[in-house]
Parts: structure tokens; C-alpha cells; sequence
């Protein structure tokens, strides 16, 4: 079953995981989507940053409208995002980004990112907006932050019949290890402080 | 009364009207939310800015998974969103709005706006962002831009007994009427670039 960004993204049953997992069924650590959403609750709890995620698309075919309660959407689809999954605005500049976890030990599969998601950041970044990826090994445990700028070459040049995939080297080497903050478990801003501040 | 471009803008909402009358529809125009969104695709088309409209934010509770063909949603409820639903980067500034219209003929009731809204829109404020609401009185086809800045104070008025409305008069005279312009039929960057440019 194919799904936007080729990951199931039913929030409900991510939550059911996850409680699952603190429950003690299993020792992974949260999901990267997790921890960003906790980053950045924290990053506005603490006036430090207003990003959110965006919610996921939903084409609503079907609606009830029962008496005395909510309306129910009986029919409905998932639509592949047309933007990155997450925006907001940071020391007056609009920052954007897309967050990936690949279990690969070796690299990172573009198939990860989308097409319209690349053209997406490219405008973006044309528009003076900071733009990245945040790029997790799950088995590592290890989180980068890839400026936008630095992917791009990657991704054009699987276009024109290279490489499929960023080695975990090359992200290591062009990337930035992204700080673990006991809050802010995602902490993000600090390599955007390094980079443009 | 501030006119960008010095000029009034309502003869153009005349034609759309006198055009649509002609074919025999009724002579309300479009929603403002689809005028929006075409102004919007044309900005991304021109490159002059990239903004999107947010999903509609919906609860997933149930997800029917056939063979063969795409996961079904069959039970999901309307969430109220936390944001605003319009936000992007135009000029190397994260813009974020909000637009309403209103049939009322004499004021724009704040009840369309949630304090979670105005919330957001203090705090994208605080961090350097464009922000402002879009305010349409459909039934003269007029539709106006309002600073956040300028919003606030009458939205906290009526949080301690003040009037819980804003009238059309003061609209007005403290915002700017936002220019029809035959691709971008709500051509709010126009306001932008006198404003802030």
C-alpha cells in the first residue's frame, strides 16, 4: 500500500504504537516525527520559534451529519503532500523543511522525497526561506540536518542516471549532527543558529 | 480610506459580477477561499511567492485498507486547526494569514476568528513575520487587508467586554482594500510591497 511520503502517516495508530513501545514491547525511541512535534512544542511553549507541522492531506469524499454530535467523514483519502511537511518562522526568516528516517545502515534513499517536495524547497529556497532535511538512521540513533542547497546536487544529478541514494558518509561529511536536547530532542535551531546567525 | 496603487478596485468586481450574471448564475463571485487559492497558484506559477493554503486538519480514526486499490478513511472527525490557514515566504519573509468573509453588511463579527488563531498570530508577530487577516464582505464583493497589528487591539477589547465586532467603517478606514487583478483575484502582495517594501 503506497502512502504520501511511502510511510503509513495514520497519526492514531502511531500514537498506539508509541504507547505500546513506552509500555515496554519495544526499546526503539520515539519516532522522528515524535520527537519534532515535541521540539517544536517545546520551541513554542519557549516563544523560541513558531513551527508546526502541517496536517496530513485528506481528500474528503463522504460526510455524516448526525443529530446532536460531530460530523463523521465516512469516505476519505490520503493525497500526496504538495509541500514539505513542516514550516514556520524563526529570527524573523521562514524556515521549511521535510524530516526522513531511514532503518538503511548504509545511506539514504532518495525515494524517501518526492519530486513536487524538491521543487517545493528549491522555490523556497529561491525566496530567501532556510530550507533543509532532517535525515535519521534509526539504527543509529543519529539525526543530520542537510541544507537544502547541499542536497539538491544529489537529487538532480539520480535524475540525470546517478546514484539512487546519499552514502551515510557523504551526510556525515556535508550534513551537521543535529544536538540531542532533553526538550528539544530534535534540536534543529541550534544548527540553524550556527549556519545564519 | 488607503488605496495600494492610489487607485479603487471595484470596477474590476463589477465585471466578474456582470460576466456571471450574464451567463445566468447567480452574482455572488467565488468563494474567497478559491479566489485565494488561484491567486495563490498564480504567485507560485510567476514565482512571486509560495504560499499554500493548510489541509484541513482531520482526525483519523479508522482506515479501511482494500486489495488492490487505496487505503479508504472511514472514520475521521474535523479538528480545530491551531494555525492560521495560509502561510509561505514571499521577499524573504515568512507571511501568514487568515481569510474570512462575512455576508454581514455593516460589521465582521470576531466570532469568525478562534482565540488559538489570534494566539499564532501574535506569536508569528512577535518572531518577524508578515501577518494579517483577509477580510471579504460578500455581499459587496469588497475585501480588505488588516495588519495583525491592527486586529489585536479590538480583538482584546472584546476579551474584556468590548464590542464584539469589528465595524465596517473602521475596516475601512484601518485597512487596505486588497486589488482584483484578473489572475490574482485577491492580490494581497500588492498591500505587502506598499507596506513593507
Amino acid at each position: 500500500m503506497h502512502y504520501p511520503n511511502g510511510k503509513k502517516n495514520n497519526h492514531t495508530y502511531q500514537t498506539l504504537s508509541s504507547t505500546r513501545r513506552s509500555q515496554g514491547f519495544s526499546n526503539r525511541g520515539m519516532t522522528l516525527e515524535e520527537d519534532i512535534n515535541a521540539t517544536n512544542t517545546y520551541y513554542r511553549d519557549r516563544n523560541k520559534a513558531i513551527v508546526h507541522k502541517k496536517p496530513t492531506p485528506v481528500q474528503i469524499v463522504n460526510v455524516h451529519y448526525p443529530k446532536r454530535s460531530a460530523a463523521v467523514i465516512t469516505e476519505g483519502y490520503f493525497k500526496q503532500p504538495s509541500t514539505t511537511d513542516y514550516n514556520g518562522v524563526y529570527r524573523n526568516k521562514h524556515i521549511d523543511f521535510e524530516a526522513k528516517e531511514t532503518k538503511n545502515k548504509t545511506r539514504f534513499p532518495l525515494a524517501n522525497i518526492h519530486e513536487h517536495q524538491v521543487r517545493h524547497m528549491k522555490s523556497v529556497t529561491k525566496h530567501g526561506g532556510i530550507c533543509f532535511l532532517i535525515i535519521r538512521f534509526s539504527n543509529f540513533g543519529e539525526t543530520f540536518y542537510m541544507p537544502a542547497e547541499v542536497f539538491f546536487p544529489y537529487w538532480d544529478e539520480q535524475l540525470n542516471g546517478g546514484k539512487k541514494s546519499i552514502s551515510y558518509e557523504t551526510i556525515v561529511e556535508k550534513g551537521y549532527p543535529i544536538p540531542f536536547h532533553y526538550q528539544a530532542r530534535v534540536h534543529y535551531l541550534a544548527v540553524i543558529d550556527q549556519l545564519y546567525f
